[in-house]
């Protein structure tokens, strides 16, 4: 079945959104919807306060992939960054285990500059996000906040500390989310959940426990997204077994889960109403119980991303006509 | 009379020092005493806090220019600085009157990470201090937050609005010092102003009014200088007429005063067991009042800083034989 490309550019899309791989759909939905109709609601359990500074790891990701500031060869960060602060750090004693790029650096102070000023985190997002020029929205999950820790072997860790500083290396037990049980959904996510006109929301291929799972923590979010008349669609992060980035598949085993996009889909459970998975993994499509679409799921080249993204509006609209 | 480079260079020397000019004496001093024989104490009046960052200007100058960091040409700030993060900020929208270059901002960053956690500035300023290596006392001239405020015929201006954002631009009618009459004396000064082995206390050639001034607006400071068994010396930021760099010439005219080492002698009163002008203003010393060495003070080179800081010791040793 054709596409048509007109109708679905001009839908409302929100994307749930965690770092690199979520981002990824996220540039892919941007550049394939009309301006103005893409929203990305963006986790904020890996933000921390480092040097005094307010980190939001996720949402300067999406920033700088929508904008196309970021690093596309290292992965993460800004394209062009410089080093000079943290050299400067580490001759001071400082703590230098957070790479933080001098570009980047104006972003974080500035941030916490806003915030200890009165205004919201996502005030601050919007102000960053218009003077990077994106005409979507982009929008934290939560005003308040909500930190991921991750009990492993060697003890509890913040976020960062698990991810960064010992690089996924202990292995996890749990993973909790601090402070959502408190914390309200960002109020622009709920009005737009809300809105008759809302046609796909997308939960992007970030990982489903560290960067989806903070988001379905705050209270209301879940039933949020069951009430919104637009259809949920997760698009898997899982290929061919194993995780494209990162350390979903680690932490699958870890939990003792079968590294599977089936499990990935049964995780998020009855919130679906249709499921991406790689085209390898199409074997899995027959037992999953939710409208299922098996495409490339790997996105290496700018036109991946976007053909994805057209996949995933595609399956929406279908899913909305025979909703 | 020959000095004798031994003895002088073994004396316990405090200097009060405000930053650029101040600083080359400061130097000066810092080669030629013994290690560990100088203390600085800083004026901190410039201090302000910026992108939510606590910068003190005058404590870096002085800690760079010991460590030999500071960069020559420009004048301020550290040698081979780059300003990625002030591009950055100003792609943002940030405030970028006040240039932080990227190895510079680590400093900052660092100091109000530690003040945040409780230190106090001395001690956030020994660490930086030995950091980079310096062997000599680094002390903030007080614990307590002293603002300078400009009085001008556009209103009262911060100190670092008016020095950098206005370039010294509009009319001063009055200096005051927000907070130094609340504030106390750095305990370190005191407890050096009351040792008997102190041999000299230098007031740097720095701005009286601007850079001085606060520290002397710190109750109890003066009559600790008064009491001091040490001479005081004070050698004149004015050189012919003219201030060597910086607004004091401009200030004093404003002020009313005539723009002359005598002025500034006369400024510090009787606080003076001794005074340093540049030896073409060597006309004004017979009517000073106090014992003056004319020589040259101009510092161009680090030989000038040197050879001046061997004066001042030389006169504060003859001082102490005949006080």
């Amino acid at each position: 079945m054709m596409a048509r490309p007109d109708e679905n550019s001009r839908a409302q899309v929100l994307a749930l959104c965690g770092g690199i791989g979520g981002a990824k759909l996220a540039l892919g939905l941007y550049r394939t919807l009309a301006p103005g109709h893409l929203t990305v609601a963006v986790n904020t359990g890996d933000d921390f306060t480092h040097l005094g500074l307010h980190v939001s790891p996720d949402i300067d990701t999406v920033a700088y992939t929508l904008a196309g500031l970021n690093d596309t060869e290292r992965g993460w960060g800004l394209a062009g960054e410089s080093w000079h602060f943290m050299e400067a750090l580490g001759r001071l004693g400082g703590e230098t285990w957070f790479q933080l790029g001098d570009h980047d650096l104006a972003t974080h102070v500035l941030r916490t500059q806003r915030l200890a000023a009165g205004e919201t985190l996502s005030q601050v997002t919007a102000a960053l996000a218009a003077r990077l020029g994106l005409h979507g929205r982009l929008l934290p999950m939560s005003d308040d906040p909500v930190r991921t820790l991750v009990d492993t072997d060697e003890g509890r860790l913040a976020f960062q500390n698990y991810f960064v500083a010992q690089r996924c290396r202990p292995r996890v037990t749990a993973i909790s989310f601090a402070g959502a049980k408190e914390a309200k959904v960002q109020e622009d996510v709920l009005a737009l959940l809300a809105d008759g006109t809302l046609a796909a929301i997308v939960i992007c291929p970030s990982n489903p426990y560290l960067s989806v799972d903070p988001m379905l923590a705050i209270p209301g979010l879940r039933a949020a997204l069951k009430a919104s008349p637009a259809p949920v669609i997760a698009v898997s992060p899982i290929v061919a077994g194993k995780a494209v980035k990162g350390p979903t598949a680690k932490i699958m085993e870890e939990l003792g889960l079968p590294v599977s996009s089936r499990a990935v889909a049964e995780h998020y459970g009855d919130l679906l109403d249709g499921f991406i998975l790689d085209d390898s993994d199409a074997v899995e499509t027959a037992r999953l119980g939710v409208p299922t679409v098996a495409t490339r799921t790997l996105m290496e080249t700018l036109e991946d991303r976007e053909r994805l993204a057209r996949s995933v509006l595609n399956f929406a609209s279908g899913l909305r006509r025979h909703g």
